[in-house]
């Protein structure tokens, strides 16, 4: 069954290894765990829910306790700690989950015709606060859309299916596969998030430089608002005014409920490897990464560590004996301190996959990178999804976790990933602790790329205190991000814990923009209000 | 000069081959033409200007008639009848010539505090009517930005470029390539038309396959609106909340006027090749350009001719001795009557070059496609900007040509190109004229393509019956295709001939999006009225 307080499903844990415990040891001190609080005694101290009965939507609503807590928050840091600590501020009042959309239609009605708010829960993945309830004095519905799982349709001639809006990753990909085809988007929340939250919150996935951002994938579909219906019809491309879909991608539950999503498809590749390679520092990594983005070679996914990730990631990977066999025989050819490990995918025909690998090849050999082949990538391949249980691990040894991302220039990268890096290294040492921090860089364009930075610290005596280590260090980064060129997010959206810092990066106009929609959709904010904006 | 009353430079015309004229003959009859009136004519007609007079813009303001008849009309059929016949309607009061962003402002803040409309000319080349004055009794200024035409800055790690959105294709491509760079957005209009009305009007270039639509293309930018400067910031991709660029996208003047373009650029490529290959029949060409677009191969532009568009571009071409040759050879290896004509470019490294050219010859020999190498796409290179100058040249011949486009997906291409063509073939059947009409396939997506159709017919007796054809036949196509899951525009824009079809493919709630961005920016209507929306 799926975690109520953590990742994914309790039956699946990672352990770390031993050489890993004592590399963190090294790094920041052993640390001592803080007491979880249980399941049972969270659901018996619920508020009542204030949602009014109404036949109409009766059967679609759970307030359940249980199912209320479990609805109650997302991924975050800050959600980690509350559902740990039992300290969780409010609930949703009640959990619906229609199945049509004609049930959606009734739970906008309800919600309209009795003062509600609501909330778009999507896979419940949210890493920035979308889905946490906030009390304004109102009742709170949450709508989950888990039992909208469904393909209904697929058009092979034109590579389009339509997905009912709250299918998860893998029932997207099994639906589609048992056809021949893939939609290509996987983001790190692959498992519990859905394809309407992809759209919602405009995801990003591993592979985008094959597939595309959710921007790409999104060719139309149904919203159902408070206004009415909006069906944005699937047309390959247009230029008939501003796009719809534009303005649905990143919405974040704000003018309505997407409830169907048509996504473009691919056929399944006749080949898929992923492969690593080793540079003997970050600027002849980095130089080579810009250089594969900048000259269109035809890869799927690209991903660059820095050193101190590098380090990182052999040190928690266990099997000393044979890393250390790896690091010789790099080192023989070049890549001692300071490597940096890139891995790379090729996805497509054979001849394509051919072609590009030797062209990938040939710009890392350039800047003296060192190839490995397929092995490390094939590891690389069954981890994807599974670093979030890594953080369950470490909780449970006193450390917590929190990743931060962004994407700049390339002008600005160094500059603004070594800002981020100091920031975060330095931000507990009027404490005396010190912060474990490592990036890469995991999404790139002609233009620039993402940085995507992990920062471990150890818990404090309580978990207010806790709290407070990690708000420091959230806000004063997130601060920093916008004042130096940085985009707020680059795949986790906006919610409420990057909403303060939105205006500065899209300004007042823009700002002013986006309001518009919002105030024309939903003139009371009843939709996830004080997400994306206030 | 730059014809006042047609397309490009009075410098250079093109005439039609006597082949192409006796296969006009046969089709749809010999014509005569219609009088044109002189520009003198038409300069001496002009109403006074009731722009009032303000030291603070008057020098950038030009209220001279022959002015303001060269910027009274973009390049529609619709226009062409106008400026031929002298029938214009209603001309700006002025045309203004702005220098920098902040003569821009003062012109906005002279349009506000005197109650004017205000018109963005972009390059003038709008076939959709974007730019036509609309009499609504206020005095109306449109604003050139010919003056802001340069390179800003150039950026070459994130190969970004600034340009001054007045810029045109020929001086961005020049001022790029005095660096090593190129924009590569190649739209017919290219000669002519600015960075900004591409921008402004959601455009796309020939070699879009490479290097995408103008949306890709545009990385952000200023724009100066009545409610202040919007500044959007270059961040290469982002999750924080909807688009605002994608909100200019599109905005055809509505929101503001965009003055500063950043655009993504790309190196030069090592190599660029156009190659020919005929297939035997519609079906197959077809079938093998989805193919090709939806296997990813890393073509740089595609471009699918139906057999009458062969056929006639054959004919057309002159040189019968020689078309006669290539016709016999490829009736050898199996294309005839009914045969199609694919042109594809290959631009990147050499190696990616190689591969992708092998790839495609292989789908297209699969598809019984018949290469003939570079010869003919050599040609159509030289030609690529010069469609335009052949409609004056069928004009002095008594021919009214014009065009139509949309995109759709691809199980509904076959379905909307044959309504498309029997719309107009048969439209002008009660008067018993024929409409010779022929179509290509000229943007490609894994999920559809866009259709481009062309058709001719004989001017009538008068400027008002000819008037009345085009009519006909533009309602009654623009109806069936919107009302058959065609985009009203794929590659011109709404404007305001388009306008009135909008509603129907956007839908209620479509519209109401975006007419809560132009409410926001411009409650009064002042700018562009009329275009993309009432």
């Amino acid at each position: 069954m799926r975690r109520w307080n953590g990742w994914g499903d309790d039956q699946f844990s990672l352990e770390l290894p031993e050489e890993g415990q004592a590399f963190l040891g090294r790094r920041i001190g052993r640390a001592t765990p803080l007491q979880d609080v249980t399941l049972k005694q969270v659901c018996s101290g619920l508020p009542v829910s204030r949602l009014p009965s109404d036949p109409a939507v009766a059967d679609q609503i759970d307030t359940g306790n249980e199912t209320r807590v479990r609805h109650a928050r997302g991924q975050s840091l800050v959600d980690w700690l509350a559902l740990h600590s039992g300290d969780i501020g409010t609930f949703p009042d009640g959990v619906a989950f229609p199945a049509s959309n004609s049930d959606v239609r009734a739970l906008l009605r309800y919600v309209h015709d009795n003062d509600l708010h609501l909330i778009a829960y999507g896979g419940g993945t949210s890493v920035a606060g979308h889905i946490n309830p906030v009390d304004q004095g109102k009742p709170i519905l949450t709508v989950s859309l888990a039992k909208m799982n469904r393909l209904l349709d697929l058009d092979r001639e034109s590579q389009l299916a339509t997905f009912g809006a709250g299918t998860p990753g893998p029932l997207v990909e099994a639906q589609l596969r048992a056809h021949g085809y893939t939609l290509g988007h996987f983001p790190q929340s692959f498992e519990l998030s859905t394809i309407g939250g992809w759209v919602a919150s405009r995801s990003s996935g591993q592979q985008s430089l094959r597939y595309g951002r959710i921007e790409q994938l999104f060719a139309g579909g149904r919203i159902e608002t408070l206004q009415g219906t909006l069906d944005i019809p699937t047309i390959p491309a247009s230029s008939a005014g501003p796009d719809i879909r534009e303005m649905i991608l990143g919405s974040e539950g704000r003018l309505g409920l997407i409830t169907e999503v048509q996504a473009r498809v691919s056929r399944l590749p006749e080949q898929e490897n992923f492969y690593v390679v080793f540079f003997p520092s970050w600027d002849l990594a980095r130089t080579a990464a810009r250089q594969l983005a900048q000259d269109r070679i035809q890869l799927s996914m690209l991903r660059l560590s820095n050193a101190i990730e590098t380090e990182t990631q052999l040190a928690l990977a266990g099997h000393p004996g044979l890393i250390g066999m790896l690091e010789k025989i790099l080192s023989l050819r070049g890549a001692r301190d300071g490597k940096c490990m890139m891995t790379f995918g090729v996805t497509g025909s054979i001849s394509q996959c051919r072609a590009a690998l030797k062209e990938a090849r040939q710009v890392c050999s350039t800047h003296q990178g060192v190839y490995t082949g397929t092995r490390l990538g094939v590891k690389w391949a069954e981890k994807r999804f599974t670093m979030p249980y890594l953080r369950e691990a470490l909780w449970h040894m006193g450390y917590a976790v929190d990743t931060l991302e962004t994407a700049t220039n390339w002008d600005n990268v160094d500059n603004l990933l070594n800002k981020i890096e100091d920031n975060l290294r330095n931000g507990l040492a009027s404490q005396n602790e010190n912060t474990h921090v490592f990036t890469h860089l995991s999404h790139f364009y002609g233009q620039g790329c993402s940085i995507y930075t992990t920062y471990v610290f150890r818990v404090a005596d309580s978990y207010p205190e806790t709290l407070a280590r990690w708000q420091h260090l959230k806000d004063t980064t997130s601060e920093l991000i916008v004042r130096n060129r940085g985009t707020i997010s680059h795949q986790h959206g906006v919610g409420k814990d990057h909403a303060p810092y939105l205006p500065l990066e899209k300004g007042e106009l823009g700002m002013r923009a986006i309001r518009a929609l919002t105030t024309s959709f939903d003139p009371d904010s009843r939709l996830n209000p004080k997400t994306l904006l206030d």
